[in-house]
């Protein structure tokens, strides 16, 4: 195995004074804040298709990325020597964790035995891998949605044997993830959804939906898999909706279908600006519902209608998430995804760099102002604050269905009520935030 | 009491024939098509906000309209005079229901108490009203959002003071509503919502909401309201992010805190277009989870990012949104109501006519082409082929829980699967869909 | 040449009553309606390249289309079985033009020198099949986007070498063109835009492209081509923000480098949208400028962020676009284009088919129902009633430039003005559009 | 005069170390930075209409704000006290500037004559309230906008009575901002757009534009005005569509009317941001057409579609648009002007202060790392280099217009060009960028 990322060295921490581009200036992985390491904290990991698998093409032009590992005619052999490149990226950029799909790692081969066949052998290339780097698997997928085979959808698809073929690769890759000591499985609805209602029945394919994903419950714990079930909500493309829309529209599914104890969600800062929600808001909702599980971490373009997958470089953003995710007790079993992929001009291997190292700096960096948003406790304290009232005989009455409608009309009248609205301080509370961000 | 509408006659069906601008071109109320009356099929409503409260002013200017009704100085005389005018205008324009909030038909007064003397009063002016006139009340709700002790939200709000004075105007309102036989009771989301996750508690919120949600059902079994309970979705508008956000969500929220058998939605089309959703999806989405109510039948504009309200003008996108409720059975106690109003130039009381008169009659030709697209039968027996294989064997056991991810993981292979995908023929079937709008 | 579409007659006009999917129900091509025939009014032309150089990918999934015009290995071969094809397909489907960029009818071979060879072989091969079949090239243009040496721009490229790369390509196009007698040359500002300002000279780069338009316009006189040279509009997509945003830009774009007499826009109707108008804006606008050259008639999707090149279905829009360009006139060398791509599901060669007719049928109805709006001639009077007022001595005296600032400020203290705003009854003449549209 | 906001101080730089809610963390007035004191740099002002005008109310609700300053039942009495407490509030704040509509700081009055009179009186208020407090007009504008006469537009209108009435508002306005030596007249397009091209004429009512924009210019040199007039785009609200959308089309409008050396642009954020630019962007293109005036300094909501002209909290997204502002050499005679409003829920008096201190901070910062961009050199040096070869003789003698396209297609043949694409490295501009604001 040959060196293929050659000039580039093994990243360290070198601090803000640094000019050095290949440094972290924020990112000291050891360093202990809040109880915990940085990397602990933010538990970061780079993934395998858009870094070793997509080669810079786009909806209206041609690869424009060349790289060495693409080059052997044989699939398997390319596959290995993807991995080496991977891994050596991996380890040189000083990152803890990696994702995979199934045929990110594994060529799909001419049938379903041949897939079985190559997927079994790399997972063993890939167990080698991480012994030897330390590298570990912060979750595993498959991937239903690029294949012909699947441009109807997999779980929702009008066929049943798609469905199935589906079903096999999940499968598969569940044992493969299992195997690899993955802390999380996801379930992304690549095409589960419809391109026109006209040749679509929604009830149909939410039922198949919801029994697919009772069955990969139902696999986790038969196979005994500790790590987390995870659904990646996006509202649209590749098909025109996506039943996954949203935390929110998730967690109706899950309601409907029993399984809110077992699935959490994988959130994507770019899906939930195409949704129409910031990247904060869905975070909070899932924090709220009891169902964040792990971060695809990276930036969308505000003026731009697709979903970019820019690297995360604003602080701003990612301290108020940060700040939320602390909040909530911080990462378990997830953690911070780069699901991110490098602009298509982009073309050099030191590009890849560069772009891991400015996202790598930016949760860092996040993650200090976050802290000393929770240490500071006054923005926690003031909306504690509002709510207040509710603590009291009236608002304690109401939330344990002590009275009804009606005892509350009588009561309004007796007490003759005519409450006045208090400042909500809005300005205020964003200047306090912007203190902890610029100090 | 003088005719306000002087120069307007009834508004009867002519025909296409006729270029009578104040005649029905489409609508005929009393003919009878897929076994019953255009009337009973589309139960079409007329605002009182709108039409009736609504001066033309907008964020950037002042009162356009000029109405006689606005005139006298006593807030009761005015309200009464105001009802003359709403019911003349509703039985000349020959529609069947009316809707309003408790503030558009009674003064707020300067107490509660004063509220709710004038709102007895009111309601039996309007007794008196609907048993001369023949109207009906498609809805009644309370509007707990203008007043500014609402600002920050009525259930969601951090004093359980304004939740128990908005608790009091629903109590008075489902009173209402009750006497004078609306059909629903609807709960639009006004200010639950956020401006700034900074000062916000979703959880509490959300808790609170659910709590109020549960009173006003409990409540509606204890006076024995035969109607039903809507909720109207809204993602934004007046605060930044509301709860009600759209059908997905607010059916996640009913599941949570065990109401989806009680509440179903009325979906606006402007609401479902700036959720980023089709009109025609969000119809198709409560349809397919059971919990259609009814509809605010309007029009965004494709181009504005906020909630226009206009009148309906497009038979392409009626027509099939009336075909998915056809096939859901038709509405029950739900309408077509117009949640509409002038644009601010159209500044003269003809006005009004001519927008419901266009809007009624796109409803009744959408109508009709819609019953057309039921009665050929094509479109539905295309779908029901399309999952046709899910009827087999294969199909059946993966839906009703026989089988295991392993279990179709062992099928495939044994049966070396390697399904095709076919042809979703979407141009075709909008072609189809075209020969019924344009036969 | 052996048939491709075997099973496909050529499709023929057989009315409303027809149940035939391969016939038109309303596109009658030599009728003639307001002194053309509907061919001469629609000028409709049909894509190379959506039709035969696209296989069904997206940016998530592989080809899902299995052209036989795709198999020959050899690519000049290859390309000449497009052509037959192709110019099957054209000829099956009675449309008149047809559109291509360079490299979708000749392969790019591996120099210029090659490129050049092969363009000058296959514009032979399009002459006989034009000259076989009777069909007529719309416009050509050159495809300077889609090779990696285009990935920052052509006439924009920080590298002047590849400017004179893509002015190569452009000149032998154009060339080509003027070679079968093409009625119009498109320039579509494919990468001519930034993906970041950060490294972009925005002035620098408007300067380049400036000067390249007037080389093409310098070039059009040297070579005596009669036809039209057009800018086609986008707001987005590929770049981050491509320069010719909408019409209005391009307007200014022409000003500033001299060009409005020489250039017309191409307006495509899902480029408008995406720029935030509505299709019918944006052709009012360039009418209203004098510079309306043709039109991309597809369709977006109205949830959607990115250019989907749907094909339209809407006569409702359609009526008042064809409306706009009929008052302008009618099309001089331009017509309507199918810019429009089959959805990735809709696999079958059959689909093309349906897809064709339904746009053709949805442009020869919306014909039908702005040629009575036309001749109706109420819409138009009723605009020119609203600006009488501007025909007598104050509005002339004002326009004409007789009168300053202070000579109006006086007038108005003289003359005590105090004037009224009238109804812009804006619903009426929306029902009056759908009495045209609803006979 | 009492004082209004009685227990705020005036607001001092007390630098990051200081807790105090009313004093600056990062705007030292005075402090001198490339040149320049900061206050001279960012010339910073606060805006009558939103601070002293609106009180609170929105589409949905009543007004929230309960002002000292609007109780006295006179008009002109109110408005006097309306100025006691603006320039108590702007003076307590430290801010250099102030900007007015011409009925914000006067009455209208129940016609022409009083209108004139009361402005008269209010100019010689404002004039002594200057000079006492040393406060300066950043611009004056006249508000054409709110009057229902205006409900059509102004100069737009279809009746030249309104045109005339509006030139007449503008001529005192610009009369009375010469008087207060204002800096820059600004023309806001208020309801200059049209909200159905059904009712309207594009050409024509942009011919009544053009020669009002005229006229304005005209009398400018006239009066001998010294500052700049500055239109503002914004691309829809309260109309549909706006004809001044944003720079590219105001840039055209100016060259067809001959006036691009006479007005520059008024860019507003938010404004930016609803028209689908980034504001960054709308700031690049009007410095690099050389047209950039002033800025309104304030910050949209992503995810909603009206303007909410919120207090800017983005160092991330000022800095980069006052880099482009250094670029081009500072400001003029325009400055950062707020154009913002409280949030509806935030009540209090001091939330005044709190918003404007923030503000004042976030650029004040901005301010900072932007000169250390400049001062840098870096970034500037990057993109020069990028278009180096543009000084070559094959990149001059294109620019010049020695090189017709025939010449590029000989020389790319002779010298068989094959240029090869360079990376952009946008993810490494990206991380300089962080480098300067996260020091």
């Amino acid at each position: 195995m040959s060196e293929i990322f050659q000039n580039i060295p093994f990243v360290q921490y070198e601090g803000t004074e640094s000019d050095n581009p290949f440094a972290f200036k924020h990112y000291d992985a050891k360093r202990v804040i809040m109880g915990k390491s940085m990397a602990e904290h933010l538990r970061m990991a780079a993934c395998y298709w858009h870094n070793f698998c997509w080669s810079g093409s786009d909806v209206f032009g041609a690869n424009t990325f060349d790289r060495p590992w693409n080059k052997p005619s044989n699939p398997l052999e390319a596959a290995k020597l993807k991995a080496d490149a991977a891994f050596e990226f991996f380890s040189k950029l000083g990152i803890g964790y990696y994702s995979f799909h199934d045929v990110d790692v594994s060529p799909e081969g001419s049938s379903l035995k041949e897939y079985i066949r190559n997927f079994s052998e790399m997972v063993e290339v890939l167990q080698a891998k991480q012994e030897t780097t330390g590298l570990k698997l912060l979750w595993g997928t498959a991937n239903a949605f690029s294949h012909p085979r699947y441009m109807s959808g997999a779980a929702s698809n009008p066929n049943p044997d798609i469905f199935t073929y589906a079903a096999t690769q999940v499968f598969h890759a569940m044992n493969a993830t299992h195997a690899l000591k993955g802390e999380n499985y996801v379930l992304w609805g690549g095409r589960e959804g419809y391109e026109t209602l006209l040749n679509t029945d929604l009830k149909r394919e939410r039922a198949q939906l919801g029994r697919f994903m009772q069955m990969v419950v139902e696999h986790k714990h038969k196979i005994g898999f500790a790590g987390s079930l995870l659904i990646e909500p996006k509202p649209a493309e590749p098909t025109k909706h996506q039943y996954d829309y949203d935390t929110a529209t998730v967690y109706g599914f899950l309601k409907e279908f029993g399984l809110e104890k077992e699935i959490k969600v994988n959130i994507e800062a770019n899906h939930a600006t195409l949704a129409g929600h910031s990247f904060h808001h869905e975070i909070a909702t899932a924090c709220s519902l009891g169902i964040l599980g792990s971060v695809d971490a990276n930036q969308g373009d505000a003026q731009l209608g697709w979903d970019t997958d820019q690297f995360p470089t604003s602080v701003e953003e990612y301290t108020l998430v940060t700040y939320e995710i602390l909040k909530a007790g911080g990462f378990k079993t997830g953690g911070y995804m780069f699901d991110t992929k490098l602009r298509r001009q982009s073309t050099d291997l030191e590009d890849m760099f560069h772009a891991h190292i400015g996202a790598m700096d930016t949760l860092a960096l996040s993650l200090q102002r976050a802290v000393k948003m929770i240490e500071g406790e006054t923005l926690s304290k003031l909306v504690e604050q509002r709510y207040a009232k509710w603590n009291d005989t009236l608002g304690s009455d109401i939330l344990s269905g002590k009275l009804s409608l009606q005892d509350l009309a009588n009561y309004a009248v007796e007490h003759d009520l005519d409450p006045k609205p208090v400042s909500g301080r809005q300005e205020m509370l964003e200047n306090m935030v912007n203190g902890y961000i610029y100090p």
